[in-house]
């Protein structure tokens, strides 16, 4: 699903979800994000030293052996200790025991067992699980636990027992309409297993590029990649990189729609002559793979023949979506074909593709997923539908026996607050009445970053923190949804990922700093703090963009959810106690417009900004004179409120693809002021 | 030069030399740092974009190619603006021609060649070079030029000449006493090209850690190291890394004394029999090699034919200094040898050892450096000494004949502020009255960074932006001191400096945010603001230090130098002029305390700056109630003037390892609110 019909409903659900405000404390023990199934705190607590030692009982292999010493270098990053990350032979006198019962699946498959109990008592940690991912999940869930207070760091005496409510936990990765290298993947690898997910699902292709090395149709990479494409080592280096951490990488070739850059190689498996390029623009493009020459599934067939050697997981995506046909109606040969087979539409023809396609990929030992559109009678029932539809369409499928995966409300392309994402169920709204057995078909989640708008340099800001919150919802139980909670772990959890070098948290100000070349940038944060992007999908509307275009305006830079924002709504939600507190904040983004705007005035890159500028500044001392009525206890004049609700009105616009997130709190205000006797 | 008698002035010059101001501000094409030797503007300016291509024309070579390329790929980040980095084939087609007249040496000597001429005009750039090295230089000078503006990025039409006062600025690492990988290491040499170093001084054994594989003597580094050392292949890496970017590497192996480590395994080239284990204290050590027996040399005959293989470097550093004789003292057959040679003290013994070891080095076909120890008469006039004593050693050295090289100065472990160093000259002081052949025997210098008190976590911010200082002063004219324009300058090149993945920027903010357990640590940075650590040699009198103690207190999140206690100091320099701002700067750190303490009360690692907090308050309040005085024309009672002062004298002493840097110009205020009438 790249270019396609998303929710608009950004700015709304924004409103209405950014009014809860988390205040940062940080309360031994309870960071855990996701949280556990079951906790039991008791006495006591284990100290954290130097002496930190970790030993293995029960089954081993070389996969346990590395976590247990990564484990070691993470907590002796994280408390800036030095430790010994050889592991102990003397269980009696480790730190921590990691007990394995056995071995995992030779290839890590959604049934695999991930669950653990770590019991940490004052004299040493244990960690059980049947297999070696349930213990990678343990050690995620004990790095998040050690803590430090006024006596040190340290874990906290405990009994957990966990199990994840979802075992199909993702996030997907579109590498093919902005290039992604490998060192920015595997560190998202990592970010992944520190919240428990567990499937990359990596979007190889797609009309923009072709990102992986084909020994057997060289011309995939070599003509449709630009030269920026994964080699087989590297995915093979990927993969065990995934597996090592308990996650499996399930590949998707967008067919037989999203393939232009197949075709620039092969224009033979086209719909159509060619010549093709790569495509440039990011929209639903016409060319699709001509299902009616048998080449074209040889073709295949040698193709996946290749890939499955490189991606051992039981599935492989197909892609499916957004095929509209065109390439179809205009080849008169196809057209034919459709007629002779009573094909009504293409989308009898992409079933009939789909179903050439399920031999081949059940040949190498492989399942078939794909997006919604790949459902049609006649499928096996251990397909999987992955959906950009919603529940609804998750449901109908469950009825019908089919499995499937919820994407639709985790696309974190569309710039929505975490808060949005962490309130949708994939088992809620239509799935909501399934019986047990249907439910169970629906194996989890999710999130999806599109690329159209987001590169290599600012990828991790868009995935991180908000999906946290997104592997919260898959792994922890339906009841665990305080967003308040949700939003103060995730601000220590997002400042705990920086330590697996993932940028979300930097980037954005080298980027600003970018924009006014090098220079102090703290007018601009200022400004840039109350702001937030506009979906990508209405940027493409109102910007003209291609898959080339330069990523370094003000909106690029800016973090998809501002905390501050959020946090000001929080105080104005009960302005009547935290009026100071209001009135500083204000002033602060009134008084802040003389000097942002000759920085805003001197570069190329933020001259769009400067009706933001001076928007922000605007109603900020609508906020102000608001709550000078309000403190006054005289009523807002009608004149007053008809000028401040019109200026609302229109800094409540986008501008620049920005949004000014504090138009709602002080609309708050603003009513207030009217409403007061 | 690891622990010695180093200056204890930091604070005098640090107050000396804090009180110049320089605002940040981005004024066109003169960010560049080094400043080059002739720079001549001219009528227009080259658009950067998209478009953006290299040819290179003349002397073709790898190096070269990959420098194009690299270019490219630095401008796409630093611009955001995605470019084709392969190589143009077509010159007049170019956005900027690299013209190099011929090969450079095939090891880069100090005699490299390293001028170059850059000429950019509205239609093109073109960088001319007689070397690759030079070369490097001016593309160096080209990514520093590009600047954006309100009409976009460009590099602004000039012409520029340059080439180096000193033929040998280079950046001493030690890797010893605290391990710092190999990654570290290459972003530090990226961060050297940037500013035009061309020497990695890469110290890599001392009584703490031997660093590096020996296949001849394994137990060298097996024993040596725990498991901490670069593998030979990693060593090639880093030496054909460095040459790619024109930067020699000159290893250092400490001897006859630092060289404990080296014991461990081979005990037998000791003075006592041992048994040795690797050093934790940080102290000068008195195990020493014993130069009496054959064994020794014929050990080091074999080591540095090894080594030798490795570093293609004509210099070779034998370290030489602090033997401070007791080892030699307590060998009774050591003491016997001396007697039958005529050596009255262990001076003489260590000049026997250098002259044994000097054919062993020349017949492997390199010179001797050392620091100012090894210099005894007898040796040729090749070596080159290394200076920790300062220009007056280095002068007598030159005048009987000697080249030298200055590293007092520039340790940057001494957390001395960047205006510091960048007012030692090496032809400046005990150098100044030199002939002009004696001037030309002093070759430049290096920044040192002994890690003692650093690791490989906060290496960054002891090596940056401050080397960029002492780079300009071994690079650019000596008249370019103007501390002002140097500290805007830095500033901006610290930014840019962040687009090769130095940390110095981003680590203070991780490592406070450890100290606080991952909550928001607004409130200790706004303390952390206006402190700075104290000297390492002070360091380790007040505190028990070990190469093993964990670096994770407030003072080793403190980056070495406070910019806002600076830039406060500039606005109290001119106080009539910037009540205001100094009165709206010193209630933010006075309001600071009460969100501050509880913050440091609930951190073990914190607890100890709950003094500093109280003065940093009490400080703020002084100067608080001084511009009170001040403003009302009243001169302040002699009372509160002895109170205030008696609270600046305890506050200007050191606590927790850290300086109050607003001390200073706090107490300026007051005494002007004294001397008011």
């Amino acid at each position: 699903m790249g270019s396609r019909s998303r929710c608009v409903a950004r700015f709304v659900c924004g409103v209405a979800l950014m009014l809860v405000f988390g205040r940062l404390c940080s309360a031994q023990g309870d960071n855990l994000m996701p949280q556990p199934a079951s906790l039991v705190r008791q006495e006591g607590r284990l100290e954290i030293n130097g002496g930190f030692r970790v030993a293995l009982e029960g089954y081993l292999e070389p996969r346990l052996q590395k976590a247990g010493s990564r484990l070691v270098d993470r907590l002796a990053q994280q408390t800036g200790i030095p430790m010994d990350s050889a592991l102990s032979t003397d269980p009696a006198q480790a730190t921590l025991i990691i007990h394995c019962e056995r071995a995992g699946e030779p290839v890590q498959s959604v049934r695999e067992d991930e669950s653990y109990r770590l019991v940490i008592t004052s004299r040493q940690a244990r960690l059980e699980a049947a297999t070696p991912v349930g213990i990678l999940r343990g050690l995620a869930t004990f790095l998040q636990w050690v803590n430090l207070d006024r006596g040190g760091f340290s874990a906290p005496a405990v009994t957990i027992q966990d199990k994840p409510r979802f075992p199909w936990r993702g996030l997907m990765i579109d590498v093919s309409r902005r290039w992604i290298p490998k060192d920015v993947i595997e560190r998202n690898i990592e970010g992944m297993a520190a919240v428990k997910l567990n499937v990359l699902h990596w979007h190889l292709s797609d009309d923009q590029g072709f990102r992986i090395e084909s020994r057997r149709f060289p011309k995939l990479h070599e003509m449709g990649s630009d030269g920026l494409y994964y080699t087989q080592d590297e995915i093979r280096e990927v993969v065990a990189y995934a597996r090592d951490r308990g996650i499996r990488v399930v590949p998707e070739f967008d067919m037989p729609g999203h393939a232009t850059s197949w075709f620039v190689g092969y224009p033979e498996i086209a719909s159509q002559p060619g010549p093709y390029t790569i495509e440039r623009k990011l929209k639903i493009c016409d060319p699709a793979m001509d299902p009616t020459r048998e080449e074209v599934f040889s073709f295949l067939d040698s193709f996946i023949a290749e890939m499955a050697q490189l991606f051992p997981d039981e599935y492989f995506h197909i892609g499916g979506d957004e095929v509209n046909g065109k390439a179809w109606n205009e080849n008169a040969d196809i057209q034919e074909f459709m007629r002779q087979h009573g094909m009504k539409d293409h989308r009898d023809l992409q079933a009939y593709f789909n179903q050439r396609l399920l031999p081949i990929i059940q040949k190498y030992g492989r399942k078939m997923v794909g997006w919604d559109e790949i459902l049609h009678p006649g499928l096996p029932k251990d397909i999987v539908v992955q959906s950009w539809r919603g529940q609804q369409s998750l449901a109908d499928a469950a009825r019908r026996g089919y499995m499937g995966i919820l994407s639709t409300g985790y696309y974190l392309d569309l710039m929505q607050p975490a808060s949005l994402h962490y309130g949708v169920d994939p088992l809620g709204d239509g799935a909501a009445g399934l019986s047990k057995s249907e439910q169970d078909r629906i194996l989890g989640g999710e999130a999806c970053v599109w690329t159209e708008n987001i590169d290599a340099e600012n990828i991790d800001a868009a995935d991180w923190p908000r999906t946290a919150a997104i592997a919260e919802r898959l792994w922890s139980a339906s009841d665990v949804k305080n967003v308040d909670s949700m939003y103060r772990r995730l601000a220590v959890e997002s400042r705990q990922l920086e330590w697996l070098d993932l940028k979300h948290r930097t980037i954005s100000r080298k980027m600003l700093e970018r924009e006014v070349d090098g220079a102090d940038n703290t007018p601009l944060e200022r400004l840039d703090e109350v702001l937030a992007p506009l979906n990508c999908d209405i940027r493409r509307r109102v910007h003209h963009y291609t898959s080339l275009t330069p990523l370094n305006r003000l909106v690029d830079a800016t973090p998809p959810e501002s905390d501050r924002a959020r946090e000001f709504a929080g105080l104005v939600e009960h302005w009547t106690a935290n009026k100071q507190q209001i009135r500083a904040q204000l002033s602060l983004w009134k008084e802040n417009h003389a000097k942002v705007v000759p920085v805003l005035q001197g570069s190329a890159l933020l001259q769009e900004a400067l009706p933001l500028a001076d928007d922000v500044s605007a109603v900020a001392t609508a906020g102000i004179e608001a709550l000078d009525y309000l403190e006054s206890g005289k009523r807002a004049p009608k004149a007053w409120v008809t000028q401040q609700t019109a200026l609302l009105d229109r800094a409540g616009k986008p501008e620049a693809e920005l949004w000014i997130m504090i138009v709602p709190p002080v609309r708050k205000l603003v009513e207030a002021a009217q409403a007061e006797k």
